[in-house]
């Protein structure tokens, strides 16, 4: 079993809140509202640009080159690739990039990066990939359960494709074998305990996000 | 005029909507629920254990010896003087340390903690104490207030005194002199755009935690 | 003028002794011994490593996500073109990467990679461009002289050529433009002391590495 | 066995190059250039600084309150206590606290400090803490061994007294156990490769300094 499915295992209630909220089953049966699927990618892309850096914080903690290169390159596919789909997307709704930029991140996106930043920064490469965990690998679990349960009519299909796709199983299987690494180099029974609280804080987070996207606005105002 | 002094003349409505918020008022007018007061003594809590996590990293940042030595205390001072109050308070409602420390940390306490490390990795000492002022300095300029405005009869009387009292002026005017110190030496009109920024999300993180009170739990549950 | 060159105007002595230093000199008329490039070759390839995670740190603390972006496409360069390149250069010595890898860092090259961690994680990214200066840019003008006035003769031609030529002066070129970015946005007459002062350090550091080259073991002991 | 014990029978060589080094010996019988110890204690007080922000950064990254408050204590004892020592010691040499501050650090001082600062960023508490060992742990055990076997006359008799006593045997036990409190909770076989050779580049570049003192001036010059 590798840590991460040990993680799951372990975590399965925080989990499960996660990976199969509200709004993960309403982007599958396509009853999700357009404005709480914008709030939602709006504060994505807010999302992703943070989460280059904290990438670039797991190069600069790598214990091998290997994992400094292969994290760097991220970096690069989450802003030139992955980000430019946002900005399209988002384009197609009026909402261009400088918009985009100048939207102020609700408390759940500062919430999630902060934590993973602090996870970095108090701790090793291990503790921060644990935190980045869900994210990345709770993407491709999401949508593959997607792919195989969703409505054929659902407006979320292009969505759920991205993450249901070849090109994404083959991101999340790296950082998978990368987080397995770092397990086997630093990992040890006296630092689950620490490692759980991790992951199950992050994925309390990624629950959270999901609402934020569904309550759709708030104090810290909607797109 | 201070950096403090112009950040808050520059930001004047993310600060009134912190310390004018609905919790504050009702501090000093006496109609805080008592669940309210609670549910955030003990976030309070979890966030100064961070807060002191934070004030430790502004002594590796610090540009002068005498400043890490001053950041050094203030970490000491906060773990052995003002987070054993907050025990007393806590162990007074049957609450005792054990559970203090087991209880999740609020989604905005997470935010606020996590922004502030952020800014701190992210930038230099500058950059974390602007973030670090709204707290530090907005808790004495509300005490201040509430001592001259509250009810006679509010049961939150100690809370207000405490932070309307002389011992922590001096500590809020420490820091509003390293804040400036840090801004003589760092600053620069060039920098005042982002730091009107980090100043402002922070404010806004500090009216979110206020409410996470008032709303008394949610989805991170109540203490 | 930018600010790289008014810090080489600043700091004109250490700026010679690093770029006139008698290393240098060697390499441009011919008369450096092997074994002396051969250290230089197999620390600097140590030192690539970790200057390699050093531009991760930038990525880290990049104000924009462009200069984010750019720096891990460093990051990237760095592993899968330049080190290569050292490693090849190596192979032909009999040198393969595991004896690289297992060789001890030299103390001169802790000091740089140390030196310039420190400066980036007690500063922010300007703090941390002016530190990494002296590397990226003083190689393009040792370079450049080089190129001018080197023996026809010296074995040292593919380094001469390396760092003197249009690929390297790209690189070098958008590294004092991101410095520039940096100190537009953060800097300040208030700061130019202290980026003195890291720019000097630096420069005698990258004086020792080369002397580290010279004297070819030591303490340390050799490749 | 401690992890300390452990680490020091397991890096035995690096260990004894250290804490047998001729400096140390001379420090002993008496012979050592008084030049050399005004260097060495010069350069130590430049350490001293930065292994200050270091053990905050120990703060940081700890993972119990315990342990934040510990560290931050040991930061403030090191600026009020130990450092005024040096100072006051310096003086007496007609070197003023202006003067110290003015010297410029040696590349072996730069060296170790920036390796601990890298440790501490690129790892956690438990690499951070094995990077401090030899010098916290390591002052003990030289002071111990000198007092059993210091000629009666040497001048040096104060400086062994001072590592010697109880005072730094409480200090030295405390940091012992910090270690271990960290081996238990973050430890495990598969870390025990890359933390002997933190430790043993720790020693390496401890013995680097005591040669620094020897060396007393080179390329970085004099105090």
């Amino acid at each position: 079993m590798t840590l991460f499915e040990r993680l799951v295992q372990d975590e399965r209630p925080a989990w499960d809140r996660y990976v199969d909220h509200e709004f993960v089953r309403r982007l599958g049966d396509g009853t999700l509202p357009a404005a709480c699927y914008r709030r939602y990618l709006v504060q994505d892309w807010l999302f992703l640009g943070e989460f280059a850096r904290t990438t670039a914080l797991a190069a600069v903690k790598a214990d091998t080159l290997e994992d400094v290169a292969a994290s760097a390159a991220t970096v690069t596919a989450l802003i030139e690739i992955e980000m430019p789909l946002h900005v399209r997307t988002c384009a197609g709704w009026g909402i261009d990039e400088a918009a985009l930029a100048a939207t102020p991140p609700a408390v759940e996106t500062l919430a999630y990066t902060g934590f993973v930043l602090a996870r970095g920064q108090g701790g090793d490469v291990l503790d921060l990939l644990v935190a980045l965990a869900p994210c990345v690998l709770g993407y491709g679990a999401i949508g593959r359960a997607l792919a195989a349960s969703a409505s054929p009519d659902t407006p979320y299909r292009a969505w759920i494709d991205a993450y249901a796709g070849p090109d994404y199983a083959a991101v999340a299987s790296a950082a998978e074998r990368m987080l397995e690494r770092a397990w086997l180099r630093r990992g040890g029974p006296a630092r689950l305990a620490d490692l759980r609280a991790t992951f199950r804080t992050a994925c309390r987070l990624e629950a959270a996000f999901w609402q934020m996207g569904l309550d759709g606005g708030g104090e810290f105002g909607g797109a």
